[in-house]
């Protein structure tokens, strides 16, 4: 099976049997000496000294976790969508209360700085911008540091879902001075779903404490108080954190610079991949195309569901389609974490191979 | 070693093999077969023909679900706590808003059916009523089925922590017209720790229409929204449903009755291996201590953290202390899930062999 949907990825096999290792007691030594190796692993991905909350959590979990620590019921914040999970940023500081101001950006283009930057001169209430690092919808890497920057001139905080980023793409949060940079264990960690991570910067443990919405579980402070220990307040996913320990582990070995490399070189490989099939890629400027996703227009007379349903059948080649307005007009190859040459070789091959049966001519 | 914890359990062999199977599509049709398989599972496990929401969390989160879906801030909720578990429960709502009256109990004392019906009547503004089933912190089981017919007499919701008794000690959720009832992966199912369950029953489904504390993540109804389509709204903890999925395959071939039987037969072994020894149990009174821990008394002049110590370097035993202000002064034998009469002999040999060295004299 090439599981090739944007996560959960494939993990590599030694990280899988990581995984089944017997339960450990998660108050005790062997634990607090895990869960060191992890947070400093997890600070090297995110390119920060600060501190960062694991959650047993969907990555949408620590998204939550990022507005209800932040914000106060009536605070506006300024959403940034380009796709789906922009959208979704949105719904849940909306469901928070939340005072949401969007800037509508078309689907298939990059969110543009200078508009954030007119929107944040614009209305000095705003207090936080919601941003989308990828797109994993849309299959658009926005320019986060330019934005950043931009958030940071207005003095705003800088929240940003990069689930579908770290540990893919550089994301250097301290650098970039992001306030709140949250992401999962089942995108770049090639780790299976289940925890969720929230890096925290001083500006974001400022506002948590006059922030009003109420929270419990996804509380970072009760999370970070827990560290000394060496522990959770929750008794966490420790399969999971097995597998991101031996992940960690040989991400740190590689070094996150061959990380990027791998991602940019494969991500390169599968446009012009997909381009040499005659297929066009759906950002409308490849400047932008993800390193870690590729959404494809599906050609004209194809129908999506007999496309993927092939690749499943015939090829074992399980790609993701649309979402949303996309859904039926796109499909989308994921290429983050775990992906060889051949992954990407055998996808080609079974478009090459498929798409033919359904009506659409491979030019020569 | 010998993790004799409340959880994290043990896991069998099989168990933790099956979650290292490699990833697969969470919105495919593998993944659709097995959470259907999960949730009928689950079903027989809660004895309800009620929905439950399989949540990607920690136990503590599908607490958080229960009084986020039902309650709105302002209600007026009567809480019984018998331990820590118990006021967890409490400060969970009380964070939302709600307006908690608690029920004082003595630790080491099983909440008092006719104690809550006196406070029921005395306030008619109490709308649900907080209760754990099984009392981890203290090693004691509430009579549930008692209780949930008072709150039944006069109409209240009954929200349950049912944590470390579902898969363990019988749980009729129907039978005992009970609301929302919640647990763990962790506990009775073998399972390692990821995933919650919420069990919804129809009061608590009307009571989430108007309830009006704010919810994203943990919406009961977003979960029961997906069911069609065999997914989940969130990525879920898809390598913790791979060893669920054989857990209850196992558990349903042994039956409910077996599993409930092999918890009340070792609980009886360990109370009795425990009073040879010449320890006290926790419990004022024995009818109601737990099948799944029991919580023992630190003899005089012994040191806890010395004895959990030795425990751990020459036995591989690992119990676990007491919490709170039971810190120093209790010791718990955790025997839910998966465990074995040599586990208990263990146990006990172990206890045997050590406090002696501690200055405990065991009795002849």
């Amino acid at each position: 099976m090439n599981l090739r949907i944007p996560g959960p990825t494939p993990c590599p096999e030694d990280v899988l049997q990581a995984g089944a290792q017997q339960m450990i007691d998660h108050r005790g030594p062997e634990f607090k000496d895990m869960i060191g190796r992890i947070h400093s692993g997890l600070q090297t991905a995110f390119q920060t000294k600060n501190q960062i909350a694991i959650l047993t959590a969907s990555g949408t979990g620590a998204m939550e976790g990022a507005i209800i620590n932040t914000l106060s019921p009536g605070d506006r914040v300024l959403s940034i969508s380009i796709g789906v999970f922009g959208d979704r940023f949105s719904q849940i500081a909306e469901a928070y209360g939340v005072d949401v101001v969007k800037l509508p950006t078309e689907y298939g283009d990059a969110a543009d700085p200078e508009e954030i930057g007119k929107a944040l001169k614009a209305d000095a209430t705003i207090k936080a911008v919601l941003i989308t690092h990828n797109e994993t919808s849309t299959g658009i890497t926005n320019d986060l540091a330019a934005i950043a920057k931009v958030v940071r001139e207005y003095d705003r905080l800088t929240l940003v879902d990069a689930i579908s980023s770290v540990g893919c793409i550089p994301v250097e949060m301290d650098a970039w001075d992001l306030d709140v940079v949250v992401t999962g264990s089942q995108k770049g960690f090639m780790v299976p779903p289940g925890l969720a991570f929230a890096a925290v910067g001083p500006r974001a443990i400022e506002a948590a404490k006059t922030a009003t919405i109420p929270r419990f579980y996804f509380e970072f402070s009760r999370a970070f108080s827990y560290y000394d220990q060496g522990q959770t307040p929750w008794t966490p996913a420790v399969s999971v954190m097995f597998s991101l320990d031996l992940a960690l582990k040989k991400m740190m070995a590689d070094g996150m610079g061959a990380v990027y490399e791998k991602h940019a070189r494969i991500a390169n490989d599968v446009r012009n991949g997909v381009k040499k099939l005659g297929l066009e890629l759906f950002p409308n400027n490849e400047k932008y195309a993800s390193d870690t996703v590729t959404a494809v227009k599906v050609p004209e007379g194809v129908e999506l569901s007999a496309l993927r349903g092939k690749l499943r059948s015939d090829r074992e080649v399980i790609v993701a389609g649309g979402q949303g307005s996309l859904s039926g007009k796109i499909f989308r190859v994921g290429h983050m974490g775990h992906i060889t040459d051949d992954d990407v070789d055998d996808v080609m091959a079974s478009l090459r191979s498929v798409l033919p049966e359904l009506g659409y001519t491979v030019p020569a």
